[in-house]
């Protein structure tokens, strides 16, 4: 075909259908860097840890009617029992297993966090591991790896994107999960760098969450729907099944689309600019310079060095530093309920943005609820499963005391990167005025749970559904994944008993 | 809790966690209104005719590489044998039918369109409402019923979001397909309003697909991907799973994530401004007039008055009028190949963007090439699914008579609403120049087929997979689709001998 010269100009950069390859090229060379880099034992250990905490948060989704509709849905149009849902005794396909246990993961909010990605990295990746590790019968030091794929794979796009995807409304969760859990199964699936590519391109097209279900049932839905379609485009992939080489640059790509932010390079640090302002930014149409040092093949690992925030209560992340003021007033005052007239809360204008709930009806509502965090931790003096559950958010008392709060927006008080700055004044009946700042919550990479804080909160998650003999050794199995030759003595220890 | 009143303001929009119910609410209100309302003979009719053109896109679609990748990923998941895959003796639940029906129904890019929604109807709602109607033992009556339910929302969701939605890049056959999807199957569970809201929140966060990837197998996948999704929303919020009661308006709503467009108003023949510049708009954050108007429950129907259009030709819908030209030339002319020196054919900047192949390697790029399109219907002087078959796509005459294929673009030729303006002047070698202009396609609402020519069309595709006799009779009972007591008649002559 020859051009008519006079007439193209405008659409030459479309001419030879998306001829550059952008975003795919470097997120598949950035694939095949990981798959033959050999993991030092800290950042294995860090993988770990993250999968040990995403099946503790797994089984504690397991009782909730959220992730029960979801099985029963499952169960109705069924599947080959290729994979074990867990914490109960069924099994699912592969793709129904990594759905049941993603919604499974993130419903009681307890998972893991990414800066970067600005989301919860293992719910998304612990199903899609397990389920794929399982039915190909691979070791645990092959899902320890595929652990590490995704991750990077994920978390790099959230720099690459962020903050502008997540300000314009995504959960990135979902809408950059997707890709990790397409990296972890490709990885499992033993793609190559060309599948992968496509896989990429199928993940792409079935991006989605909105951050506007928060506070409902399917803001969990978003993790299973993420492991699940993840895992459909690496086995659609692996059979040959193709698109496009370039989904993400240009006018129309997914960049645009999806709102990349104009704030150049995402390097780490950058995504401390997080703020309602920021977040709203233009989309970019590409962002070389931020591809480039987000998606670098060779550069240092995103898990060595933002790494993981482990949330040590039940609720939206940004809720954790509200709960933490709260318990070091509870705990340096010997506070009591009864001597509280008012409690005056400042955070970010982002933090409030994210957690818009005044009152709380129920438990997915409590975790979106900055008043609700506030009363139960001064009620309870701690905020644990028992907490966030239904029975809880409704009584009498934590209602009251909601009541007694105020919240206050700042523009100074830090945000992002894991932090919310909060500055809590609580008013009581003498007279006194007691205050507590905090800006890096518990559990934050900078400030992080301990070894033994760590076993104690998978004990607790995992006690709703298992004894405390499965319990612990659970445990144990789980801090020696990557020496287990295969799976199974895991999966059948996080299977209840009849 | 109470509020501080000097700092709240800038959040006060969110402070009762999205107290406004725009877009859910209205289209609850169409649903329930819909499913209320007594349909007239001529409405059925064209939900009928609908019916029948879908399925024989589907039955066409069974023999292809992109289908059957999707149906090998179904069978290796397995899943309770609920519904038929249609052109195949193979069964699967109702959503893997869903899924396998609507990729097979989109891949040959036979399917019809919709102006409103500048997507394809139904490729997503034929394989929700046969799946389903199948499953539950419902009547022919019942799944034209949820087909017309279907339609309306999702075309009535085109009209409020067009052109801002496509021309951001979004695959509206997925993206809004979904909620009609989920509209369908929930007519189909006999669900109230209330979970209806739910579903279509559900399926706002299943909301996907890139225009980038068209050209690719995964440009079908969309559609699988909206009937599979649309039912799982379906199935969830007649469980009890909830959504966000308003998902649609604010600044972090689906309706400026998703590009609303700010024209205003979408009645249908606003669909016509269609064009690179007005669908690359600002994203609207509401679309208050718009959405009264295109969500109206007492409104005319989207089917009455901006209807379907039916493809002649099995390519991208901008094709089509190029192909008109190119065959009326034939016909008035007795063209014959070896006399064409040269092509030059001016098409709009729209039509370009979304054909924007030079050159064509498969099948599937061939669908979205003009250059290919304008060759083969001259060699051939037709263009049914032989000529959009990978064989003849490689072979050299036409490879060749693509060289002497010049494009043009125009900015003053009709575009939009189904119509695409074509100015083609075909040189010969004893020096004339016969020239064609083309503004609306054959199958048009405007310029509809015959019903003897839609027959035809059905028994072009039916016959890839179903001997001639099967054929017919697939005809006459999707002829007469509403006096059927089940779907079992039909579904039995859809399907193969052995």
């Amino acid at each position: 075909m020859t051009r008519d010269s006079t007439t193209i100009a405008p659409l030459s950069a479309r001419s030879s259908a998306h001829s550059s390859a952008h975003g795919s090229a470097h997120l598949s060379a950035l694939y095949t860097a990981l798959r033959g880099r050999d993991f030092p034992p800290a950042t294995r250990a860090a993988a770990k840890s993250a999968i040990l905490d995403g099946v503790g948060c797994i089984l504690a989704g397991v009782p909730t009617g959220t992730a029960g509709i979801v099985r029963a849905t499952l169960a109705e149009f069924g599947g080959r029992p290729q994979a074990s849902i867990l914490g109960t005794r069924e099994r699912a396909s592969i793709a129904g297993a990594a759905m049941a246990n993603g919604v499974a993961g993130h419903v009681i909010d307890y998972d893991d966090t990414n800066a970067s990605m600005i989301g919860h990295p293992s719910t998304v990746l612990a199903p899609v591991i397990l389920a794929l590790g399982e039915a190909g019968g691979r070791t645990g030091d092959d899902v320890v790896r595929a652990y590490i794929v995704g991750f990077e794979i994920e978390t790099r796009l959230g720099r690459w994107m962020n903050p502008g995807h997540y300000g314009a409304g995504w959960h990135a969760t979902s809408s950059l999960g997707i890709f990790g859990a397409a990296a972890a199964a490709c990885h499992l699936l033993d793609l190559d760098a060309g599948q992968f590519a496509h896989a990429v391109g199928i993940a792409a097209s079935a991006s989605s969450g909105l951050r506007r279900n928060f506070g409902s049932m399917t803001k969990s839905f978003h993790a299973g729907h993420a492991a699940e379609r993840g895992i459909w485009a690496a086995v659609l992939a692996g059979k040959g099944f193709t698109a496009s080489p370039d989904p993400f640059s240009g006018d129309e790509g997914f960049l645009a689309m999806y709102r990349a932010s104009t704030s150049g390079p995402a390097a780490p640090e950058a995504v401390d600019t997080v703020n309602g302002k920021a977040a709203r930014g233009e989309a970019a149409q590409e962002a070389t310079s931020g591809e480039a040092a987000a998606l670098d093949a060779d550069g240092p690992l995103e898990l060595d060095t933002v790494g993981i925030g482990v949330k040590p209560y039940p609720c939206c992340g940004a809720g954790l530093t509200v709960i933490d003021a709260m318990l070091d007033l509870c705990a340096s005052h010997r506070l009591a309920a009864s001597q509280v007239v008012r409690i005056d809360c400042a955070v970010s204008a982002f933090a409030r943005r994210i957690m818009p709930f005044d009152g709380a009806d129920d438990e997915l509502q409590a975790k979106y609820c900055l008043p609700y965090c506030l009363a139960v931790a001064l009620l309870d003096g701690r905020a644990g499963l028992r907490q966030f559950d239904a029975p809880r958010v409704r009584e009498g008392d934590v209602q009251r005391m909601m009541e007694r709060v105020r919240l206050a927006f700042s523009d100074t008080l830090a945000t992002g990167n894991g932090r919310f700055g909060v500055d809590l004044r609580v008013s009581l009946s003498d007279g006194r005025v007691l205050r507590q700042e905090v800006e890096t919550p518990r559990g934050h990479p900078a400030r992080p749970l301990s070894a033994e804080e760590l076993a104690r909160k998978f004990i607790e998650c995992a006690e709703t559904v298992l004894d405390t003999t499965a319990a612990r050794q659970a445990l144990a199995r789980l801090q020696t994944l990557d020496d287990l030759p295969n799976l199974s003595p895991l999966l059948e220890t996080l299977r209840p008993a009849d």
